[in-house]
């Protein structure tokens, strides 16, 4: 008898909100279960549960210790892991829930933005063999050390869980990994903003991966990519209707394809520009070490030529980090000596995203001129193999989108897309 | 230079319940701490927490799982523990939150009435020789078992956090553990009902185990064993003032005391009465045994002279296990032929305590008068060394006990506590 297949599910907070949905999620698990398959379920907190701890953290302190908030928000997948399995229980459904630490994943310690270092399966793997669906606490492992039972949890950062069920998948081999959200998979672009806006039924990884990192916010990056370097093929589906969702996997077609597959577009972006800086080598190490250090993530960098020994240098960055890159610059703008350190939070992130147009000049063209046409100005730009990005106005990201969507007629059937024509370029 | 003396502090539920009682916890933490203790904290879980968590289970099933209702439970402990120490932090002291399996307490398994079975402090003694104050999430330690990282995790019952304090205070050797709780200390009789009841300085382990276990509430009965045996000098104080507590020790003069220290009742109590079960042997063994197994604590029990090959059994059960034991007993009615199974909800309990007092028949005589004066029936009496206890109807309890801390003059300092004389008994 041939094993039965091991698939993997996560749900996310949205679906586990009260006890209603997580009895809905149970008969959901359940069900797959009944079709035969071995169950490895990651959940992440009940609905708001992650953002009230850490306003219970901020009404305490302003500055709560690193280690201290890891433990405190990794109780919120304990309990929806636990009330997972004790619905799944009362549909006489055999289940347990483990911790991070408890179904092996260990990290590298580092709190807040742990990285998983190893899963040790073994315990996973026999309570699958003795017939249960196993539910782990998502967004979570202990630190790498030699004592166990004293070793600190750690968590793996917002969107975390995304991350431990791929990690398993991949670990566990399963034949899928299944993403359960609030939407129903991947789509052209946003559907709130673009009316016409078409769920995509496969997405290769890369595209994905831009889609993601510019603001599609259905998976977490790491997540992708650790699918993508394991070849583990993710479902990202709805857990509120019984409908297919969007396959992310290695498209073998994915470099004859050469054509926008959708738009991402992220609010929350700020840009800085340092004004006049002197133009000598090492500036930029002296910028970018401490942000990184900070765990500040820079996006987009763009550097004029300098004129004068002096050139301004603009980056972007999450709008939520802003106040602390400030902190971190006001003093180094002193010890550079630049001119003046100014700020933007009124901006936003645009782009077109799509394997191989970074080959096929057509696209650009047909962007900044889409945008133009539109009486969009655009601020920066950035590419990548499979990505054109702009930034923008934020009050005008939503005319941006929409011009963008029927320029490149993301509406119609993916084999009905006409090739942009060279004449364009 | 002598070592530091090393202290350990219990915060309940009630001194933790929002992020303003956890800073005023903090504040006196940080008191005691600059005073030059090492200092060990134990918390139980915010507020009403553990019962909203209850709550949660409940609204997905009636009868959870023991082992995912523990790692649930548990999370309480975990969130106070590390908002305790950011509130800590945030006034300048170092200080650390440990899980129950970090602190090292391991534990005999039982999910939901786990008994601690070992303490390995080598963790919390590094944090103390590291200058931090160390906060330990109670009423929780891991399943003793061979596989540290992935131990279960259980949870020693309601009121755990007490056992918890008292255990890490014996094992470290502390010299104090202070309970810190919503009341100022022990009284003579609960202050809601007897207006004159007086705080007491100091009570024995004895005395203090039979008002807890009779109703006091103010601290788990397995804590103050726990005390007793390892002569542990607990001290019971308000959270909320700057007040003397009551302090729970070895009393030298214990034996010549000799008198009524206080009062206990508790509303908790159902009866249960089987009537006209066969007389003869086995018959207890087949009602208690499956009552014991399913965690039912039987308390009193009064069985009549038998008369016509049959006797009645009554006995006293927590009024919150009533269902269960129905459930439990109906089975075994049918198969030991008793002719009926009576219950009684409405019923209370109220005992006199006091070291001796069972020596000095005074007591039961003066006690019985007072309740007949008072016009209360006793249905029930059980007595033990320095305990006497009757079972009453429940509406005649406040009257019961007013009587009783009148007739026995407990408002009274202790010095000018008459002895009952022999003509009473």
């Amino acid at each position: 008898m041939p094993a039965a297949p091991l698939v993997v599910q996560k749900f996310g907070g949205s679906s586990l909100a009260d006890a209603d949905r997580i009895r809905r999620v149970a008969r959901r698990i359940a069900r797959e279960r009944a079709s035969g398959s071995e169950l490895v379920v990651v959940v992440s907190a009940m609905g708001d549960t992650t953002d009230e701890l850490l306003g219970l953290a901020a009404a305490i302190t302003d500055t709560p210790d690193e280690r201290e908030l890891d433990m405190l928000l990794a109780t919120g997948e304990h309990q929806s892991a636990t009330l997972v399995s004790m619905a799944l229980h009362a549909l006489g459904v055999a289940a347990i829930s483990l911790s991070g630490p408890q179904a092996g994943i260990t990290t590298d310690g580092r709190y807040g933005k742990a990285r998983i270092a190893s899963i040790q399966p073994d315990r996973v793997r026999r309570e699958l063999d003795g017939g249960k669906v196993v539910i782990v606490a998502g967004f979570q492992g202990r630190a790498e050390g030699d004592d166990a039972a004293g070793a600190d949890i750690t968590t793996l950062g917002r969107g975390g869980s995304d991350t431990t069920a791929v990690a398993l998948a991949a670990r566990l081999r399963a034949t899928r990994c299944q993403i359960f959200t609030d939407v129903r998979g991947i789509y052209t672009a946003d559907p709130r903003i673009v009316a016409d806006a078409r769920q995509l039924p496969v997405i290769g990884y890369e595209e994905m991966l831009e889609l993601a990192g510019q603001g599609a916010q259905v998976m977490q990056t790491r997540a992708v990519e650790l699918g993508w370097v394991n070849d583990v093929v993710i479902e990202v589906l709805s857990s509120f209707e019984d409908a297919p969702g969007t396959l992310i996997k290695e498209d073998p077609l994915v470099e004859q394809r050469n054509k926008v597959r959708g738009l991402a577009h992220d609010r929350n972006v700020a840009k800085v520009t340092l004004v006049e800086v002197p133009d000598r080598p090492g500036v930029a190490a002296h910028v970018f070490g401490p942000l990184a250090e900070a765990g500040i993530n820079v996006d987009m960098i763009v550097q004029n030529i300098g004129h004068g020994g002096a050139t301004d240098l603009s980056f972007t960055i999450p709008r939520v980090e802003l106040a602390k890159a400030k902190r971190i610059l006001e003093p180094i703008a002193r010890e550079l000596g630049f001119r003046e350190l100014t700020t933007d939070s009124s901006v936003a992130k645009v782009s077109i995203v799509g394997a191989g147009i970074q080959n096929a000049p057509g696209y650009a063209a047909r962007m900044f001129g889409t945008l133009a046409d539109a009486g969009v100005n655009i601020e920066m730009i950035s590419t990548s193999e499979i990505r054109i990005t702009t930034i923008i106005a934020e009050d005008a990201l939503e005319t941006a989108v929409r011009a963008l969507h029927a320029a490149f007629e993301l509406e119609r059937p993916e084999t009905a897309v006409a090739q942009p024509s060279a004449a364009a370029g």
